[in-house]
């Protein structure tokens, strides 16, 4: 128990935890393979390892520590791990740990320019190198927000905006419903975000998908004709490229040449997959995503960026800026020219997440970080060819990114012997330690998702897993479901 | 330039800049006052420092660190500087950094119970601890957004679902116009949360002041009956501990029995001043807090935790749930009777946000925590009396947190001539690099902010300031303003 006096930790007591994080860091990540990549505890288990109240008395950093490694961290599920392929990666990389030490050690806040003008301007500059990295043209400005849920809300807050713009004083009561379109396929977010913006479940029209799950733009143009005949105001469109369940594809370019028909806002998810762009190759999946009013992608996804770091690209900043601008008395600071960040969206407070994406572009540059995708690419083909050379398993197609997706596939099984099957067989690789994988449903039946990006996965973390797959496929026999 | 192999930066790299980013951080915090509180830099000077497209190949951290250094650092405004005085203080501290860097390192993306079950109860955990500290009784539940804005923005979807639940599916164009009541003093994410949720302007209705800028419970009162006349549907009133402008108090407790009385979600915007609810002498500005439905307080702010830490405390979980919750196939994980982070919110993605909180509410315990906060408030009641003492100057009253308002007045100055002279004194401190204050208008006038609350500032920075404001008050000549 220690007494703390005001001015906070003495500088030799940071500097000497701070190097001991550092070695425990540097261990950690260089040999987290000993780890189990799913967390083995029972819900509740963290908790009661932890005491009911803040202590009343500060503690020496020594026992604070020393829970940390003895609790909290058996509770962590370990997104680091190579074997972690159950959602998107979400993997850092040396150099940005290293700019988010330095983001929390500054500390600033950049809601307006002069809050700190490197804030702000670190930002345009970072984000129009990622925009040249990407191949997209020089009209688009970006902004990161803490994740795609959040720029997704933002492009169709704009779009209702731009769309709606009677709701601008009187609000959406006295406005025609207004509607938001977008396939099964698509993210979650897209629904909450429509029904934070007030426009309902009904806000949101599914849009029937053709071969690969993408958009069909020809039902997409008859379900607004309906719309716009039944009194609706079509406001959007929400393409993906790389959709969650499946990664598949819609086709961008024709969904843009009917948004402009019809004068609605295209929003581009290319949460995961946006940085794919950045190879030539890969470029014709994104064919079209330059006519977009907005795109989202998320460095903190494929770009080896930590956590958060969701970029949001508009063509037209003034369309978020009539959002979401409205300032008070005391943020009024009289430069001209100049961004607020305060301005384009709807929290006030700006951490300093350009530092850290500035410091991996520069650290890898563009060739290194198209090498690792490149990796990556080949891994899920790799996995790919094993899936389809094999017995008894199938693969989901296309999926042209770094998501393979299979399933366990006996002969004679009824389609419920087989969706049990492979929970089971997910179930028992997830138990294991060495992977942990999802599943989805397509057409009501389950499949399981090996989703490759991580920066530490090699060639035998994906042979690992699909020894793991096929070992569990061995064990689990097939039976019916309880019901 | 270098060749980046996949699997990231080697080990060895990693410990090496580590530990002289861990030195660097360590003698910037010593020493923060060696810089200029506010950048000196002009617009566009940071960004003309910068190249204009990524490097193709990638860089040394040595160069990387360079630009930072040279480059960066410059344009950054020290919100660590003792002297940063302009906003709410939003400073760290030692373990708060620290718990940044091992967040940064796990990398866990905690949307759901088992992909990180220690994040998820480290939360509830903590924030309980938070409760306790602050004098919450047990009902109140917590979760943890970036900021306040967005914490606002959720409390006030909860209260739009409770209040329009016709909405959910066919949206708001067929609902009667709801209302949100506010004073003019509200902090203005209040309006941009309104707004983004499709209630328009006019969906937020200013609700008179008394003395002091407290809202009048008797105005809220004929406000909500005159809307109900009219055929609105009042949904939500938000009452401030601590306006931005100047620190007032709405009476809580009054506001609470009046939106009981109307079935009304009552909010509460605690985000700067929340912290001093555990002092015990200042309990009685809290009067009533207990009472709301929402209550929004940002460690991030006043309790020496990086940015970004905003806590949304609900006595009733199932009301974010119901407007949020929404759980896509590939995200059913199975677990019963655990919290899953996604269905409290509009993010899907979530840091983990709670560790930096933990290990600051243990460093430095309750004790060190209230000792601090006691400490600040007694500097600014120390630079309210030399205020209070100087001739030609004077205060705003009340202001019982740690925010000082004041204003040079001297005798026969017009109303705009003091207007011109305090932004100009206000000026001529901020160019000194000693201190950095905002400005406020108060009934049209500008009067000076002085916000106490970093974890640096002892009594000769108070000291410094003030005397700061005395040069330049001796410096600034009466004049009248250009038009």
């Amino acid at each position: 128990m220690t007494d703390r006096a005001p001015g906070g930790m003495p500088p030799g007591e940071f500097r000497e935890w701070g190097h001991r994080m550092v070695d425990w860091v540097a261990g950690y990540l260089e040999d987290v393979e000993r780890y189990p990549v799913l967390a083995a505890v029972e819900p509740g288990q963290v908790s009661a390892g932890l005491a009911v109240e803040a202590p009343v008395r500060g503690e020496p950093m020594e026992s604070i520590f020393e829970d940390f490694r003895s609790v909290v961290l058996p509770g962590i599920t370990h997104w680091n791990h190579p074997g972690f392929q159950a959602y998107f990666a979400v993997s850092g990389s040396g150099p940005g740990i290293l700019g988010e030490f330095l983001t929390a050690a500054l500390n600033v806040n950049a809601m307006v320019w002069k809050a700190s003008p490197a804030a702000t301007e670190l930002e345009q500059v970072t984000l129009d190198w990622l925009r040249g990295f990407l191949g997209l043209p020089p009209g688009f400005a970006g902004t990161i927000n803490d994740t795609a849920s959040i720029s997704t809300f933002h492009a169709l807050a704009a779009a209702r905006e731009r769309g709606l713009p009677e709701a601008r004083v009187r609000g959406l009561s006295e406005a025609p419903p207004g509607r938001v379109y977008a396939t099964p396929e698509t993210h979650s977010s897209i629904l909450k975000a429509v029904h934070a913006l007030g426009l309902g479940r009904d806000g949101a029209r599914a849009v029937a998908t053709g071969a690969g799950r993408g958009m069909d733009p020809a039902a997409l143009e008859r379900a607004i004709r309906d719309d716009i005949a039944a009194g609706r105001r079509p406001l959007a469109v929400v393409a993906t490229i790389g959709t969650t369940s499946v990664t598949a594809v819609d086709p961008v370019g024709e969904i843009a040449d009917v948004a402009a028909e019809h004068g609605l806002w295209l929003h581009v998810d290319a949460a995961y997959a946006g940085p794919a762009a950045a190879l030539p190759r890969m470029r014709s999946h994104f064919r079209g995503w330059e006519w977009a009013d907005s795109i989202v992608l998320n460095p903190h996804k494929w770009l080896f960026t930590p956590i958060d770091c969701s970029v949001l690209y508009v063509q037209d900043p003034g369309a978020l800026h009539a959002a979401f601008s409205l300032t008070p008395a005391y943020l009024e600071t009289g430069e001209e020219g100049v961004r607020h960040n305060m301005d384009l969206g709807l929290a006030l407070g700006r951490r300093f997440r350009a530092l850290k994406l500035w410091m991996v572009m520069r650290y890898f540059g563009q060739d290194g970080l198209r090498a690792i995708l490149g990796h990556h690419l080949g891994l899920a083909r790799l996995l790919a060819g094993l899936v389809d050379a094999a017995a008894d398993w199938e693969r989901w197609r296309p999926s042209p990114f770094s998501l393979v997706v299979l399933r366990h596939s006996p002969p004679g099984a009824s389609a419920s012997e087989r969706d049990t099957a492979n929970l089971g067989i997910m179930n028992r690789v997830n138990a294991g330690g060495t992977a942990f994988l999802s599943h989805t449903e397509i057409d009501g039946e389950v499949w399981l998702r090996c989703a490759i990006g991580n920066i530490h996965t090699m060639e035998q973390h994906v042979r690992a897993t699909w020894a793991a797959l096929q070992e569990a496929a061995g064990r689990v026999r097939l039976r019916q479901p309880a019901n």
